[in-house]
C-alpha cells in the first residue's frame, strides 16, 4: 500500500514538474526582460510572436518631394503571444505587453519577381513595452536597439522627450498603440469599444 | 489511508487530463485538417502561426506596362509553428507542413502616414500543404480558398495542371517553397546546405 501511495505521489510530482517546465518555457518568450540596471534585453524570439502588419515606406512627417526620398523600407510589427490573446478577447493590452518593430530593406527583381518589392535584410529594431511600474507617467516605454550590424544586446528606455512618446500619445487609436494599422486588431477594438474617443482617422500631425 | 490514495490518484488524473488538453490544443493549431471527403479545412488560426515575409505587388509573369497594372496588393506568408521550429533546426520541411498566403489590400494616406502603403482588408487566401501520403507525385498540394467575402470553409486541392505546381517545382530555392523570399529562413537553408543545386537566383520564367 505504501508503495502504491509512493508511485501515486511520484507520478504527481513528475506531472507537476512537467507543468512547471511548460509554464517556464512560456514565460521565457513572453513579456519584457530587463538587466539588473533596468536596460531592456533585446528579445531574441520576436519573429515567433504574433505578426500584426507591414508597411512600406511609411512616412509620419510631411511627405518629401520625390527627389529627396530615400528608398522605402518595409516595417513589420510583432506582439507577444499572450498579450495578443488577451487583446483579441478584451480589446486592451495587459501590463508587460511588448511590441517589436523591425525595419527591413525592400528589394526588387528578386528571383522570379518582375515588378514588386519583397523583404531583404534587417535594418534596425525598435521595441515598445507597456510597464506601468517602470513608466508610471507614460505607461509605455520606447527602446531603440539601433541599426545592423550593431544591434544592442540591451538598451535603456528613450528619454521622455523622444518624439515616440508624444506621437504615440496623440495619434494612436487604442491606448498608445497604432491599432489603426493592424487590420485584424482594429476590427476587434471597434467591436469591443476600445478605440479612443479622441482618435481621428483624418488627423495628420 | 484510502482517502489519501484517492486524493493522490485524483490529482494525477487531473494533471493527466490537463496535459492531454495542452497536447490537444497544440495539435489543433498544427498541421492540415481535412474533411472526410478529402477537402482541406480553411485554417482559422493562421494569423497566429509564424510569419515569414510580405511582398507588395509581386509579379511572377512578365512585368506589365504601367498603364495596364492594377493597384498592387500585399501578400503575407505564414507557416505552422512546429514545422517552422523543425526548419530552423534542419533546413527541411517535415511532412504535414502547412503554409498560408494571404493577400491584403494596400492602402495609402491611412491615419498619420503621408507617403507609404499599409495593409488593409483581406482579399483572398491560398494554402500549400506538404503531404506525401495525399500527394505522392508532387509531395505538395495547393489550395485556393477564393476571395472575400466568400472564402470557402473547405476546398479540394487544385488539379495538378494548375500553374502553382510547375512554378513551385521549377522556381523555388528549397523543396517546393520560395525560401528565397523568406530572409530568416534563407540564411538557415544556406548554412545547412538545403538550397537546391538547381536553384538559380537570376532565373526568370
Amino acid at each position: 500500500m505504501k508503495k502504491l501511495i509512493s508511485i501515486g505521489f511520484l507520478t504527481c510530482a513528475m506531472a507537476a514538474a512537467w507543468r512547471l517546465a511548460v509554464i517556464a518555457q512560456q514565460a521565457s518568450t513572453n513579456g519584457p526582460k530587463y538587466t539588473s540596471s533596468g536596460e531592456l534585453l533585446r528579445p531574441g524570439d520576436y519573429r515567433e510572436w504574433v505578426y500584426l502588419t507591414s508597411g512600406l515606406g511609411m512616412t509620419y512627417g510631411p511627405a518629401l518631394p520625390p527627389a529627396a526620398r530615400r528608398p522605402p523600407n518595409f516595417d513589420n510589427v510583432f506582439v507577444n503571444r499572450e498579450s495578443h490573446r488577451q487583446f483579441m478577447a478584451t480589446g486592451k493590452w495587459p501590463d508587460k505587453t511588448i511590441f517589436a518593430l523591425e525595419i527591413r530593406r525592400a528589394e526588387q527583381h528578386v528571383s522570379i519577381d518582375n515588378g514588386g518589392q519583397t523583404q531583404g535584410g534587417l535594418v534596425r529594431l525598435e521595441v515598445a513595452v507597456k510597464d506601468q511600474g517602470r513608466f508610471p507617467d507614460t505607461t509605455w516605454g520606447y527602446f531603440d536597439f539601433g541599426a545592423m550590424p550593431d544591434l544592442a544586446a540591451a538598451t535603456a528606455a528613450l528619454p521622455k522627450t523622444a518624439a515616440c512618446y508624444s506621437c504615440h500619445r496623440d495619434n494612436t487609436a487604442v491606448e498608445w498603440t497604432f491599432v489603426q494599422f493592424y487590420p485584424t486588431l482594429f476590427e476587434v477594438a471597434k467591436r469591443l469599444g476600445t478605440v479612443k474617443s479622441t482618435y481621428d482617422p483624418s488627423h495628420k500631425p
